[in-house]
């Protein structure tokens, strides 16, 4: 039993970070960063075209339409997405390395996007971001200034709902105060860290006298 | 979905501090009351005489043996042992009811007592915890002193295998610095309140517009 856990679980802690635009899980997520430079991060696959000083593997894994569509028949993307025509994915392999590696990965991403990656690495960790209130999240969204009126309000309208796929996620943070909030993400992380699926390594090599 | 997990786990957190002897768990959980002088603890029933002093409901809950007997046979127990003849057990609703009223309780027990807690009780988070190595579990117990060679030596015949219950729990702490182990714990306890299971009630009200 033991055994088949680790198998399963690597020892690093993939972090989902996910919540309704507007909840401030791109500031959150900068935090973090921030405060952990070691961190490790996905570089997606997209079959857009690089743009001026792109890199591929640094900024993007660059790849074609047939490509994308191949790797996600073999289940090699861990979520993907269409976007205006083009895809984006994060994957499998190259997150699944840094975690085997015992390397902590932050994922920022929307509902749809975790909601995917769940279903395809349940032994992620994934956290919800939500705002203290709908008004707070209405006066966000309209802070921000990038959306019309239009989008603003359709935003609003689906908040609520989207707001209760919560219920499918781990964790629920309140972003009341983005620093405070980011803390507590801190904390989830090392929590993590400690789970049995993740640790019980240790107690093998207790009995075998390699501790 | 959101509604039957608040009513299966109440927002207090039910730690359970568990591991082998010797380990180290009853300084880990001094240091935890200590930090936290809030945090709740259980008042166990035992059907021993009170000894001088002892105040039924502060000290224990004093019972006779059919009362524990009936007790037990009605599941209001959350872990029982016989000693020598007198019964001691963990009241579940005494627990409860400080969990319902959102209240950390915070309970340090052998591995029996935790894996039957968990039977009942799998919504509390199991914490095991785990000597450094197995040459420090023996020197912990020789300069504890209140064992004879004849205990300790059966004790260590049997701390290899006891170190296996830990793939049981919910969480791996070694106890190499106790001061340490005890913040590792206490991060544990801190994540555990985020808990979609313990926070969910936050988004029904959100959408109510209460928040």
């Amino acid at each position: 039993m033991a055994n088949q856990k680790e198998n399963v679980t690597p020892k690093g802690v993939l972090l989902v970070v996910s919540g309704p635009s507007g909840a401030g899980k791109g500031t959150i997520c900068q935090m973090l960063r921030d405060r952990l430079p070691d961190l490790g991060y996905s570089i997606s696959v997209t079959t857009r075209q690089p743009r001026n000083g792109e890199v591929d593997g640094v900024n993007y894994f660059f790849k074609t339409v047939p490509e994308v569509q191949d790797m996600i028949a073999k289940g090699e993307l861990l979520e993907y997405a269409e976007v205006y025509g083009n895809y984006y994915g994060t994957p499998r392999k190259y997150v699944m390395d840094l975690l085997d590696k015992g390397q902590d990965v932050l994922l920022e991403i929307d509902i749809q996007g975790a909601l995917q990656i769940k279903k395809r690495f349940p032994e992620g960790v994934f956290v919800f971001i939500v705002p203290p209130s709908l008004e707070e999240l209405s006066a966000r969204i309209y802070k921000r200034g990038t959306d019309s009126v239009d989008v603003i309000e359709r935003r609003m309208a689906s908040a609520a709902g989207e707001l209760t796929y919560a219920a499918e996620y781990d964790y629920i943070i309140v972003n009341d105060i983005a620093e405070k909030a980011a803390n507590k993400v801190l904390t989830i992380m090392e929590a993590e860290r400690y789970r049995v699926a993740r640790t019980y390594f240790i107690v093998d090599e207790i009995c075998k006298g390699k501790a």
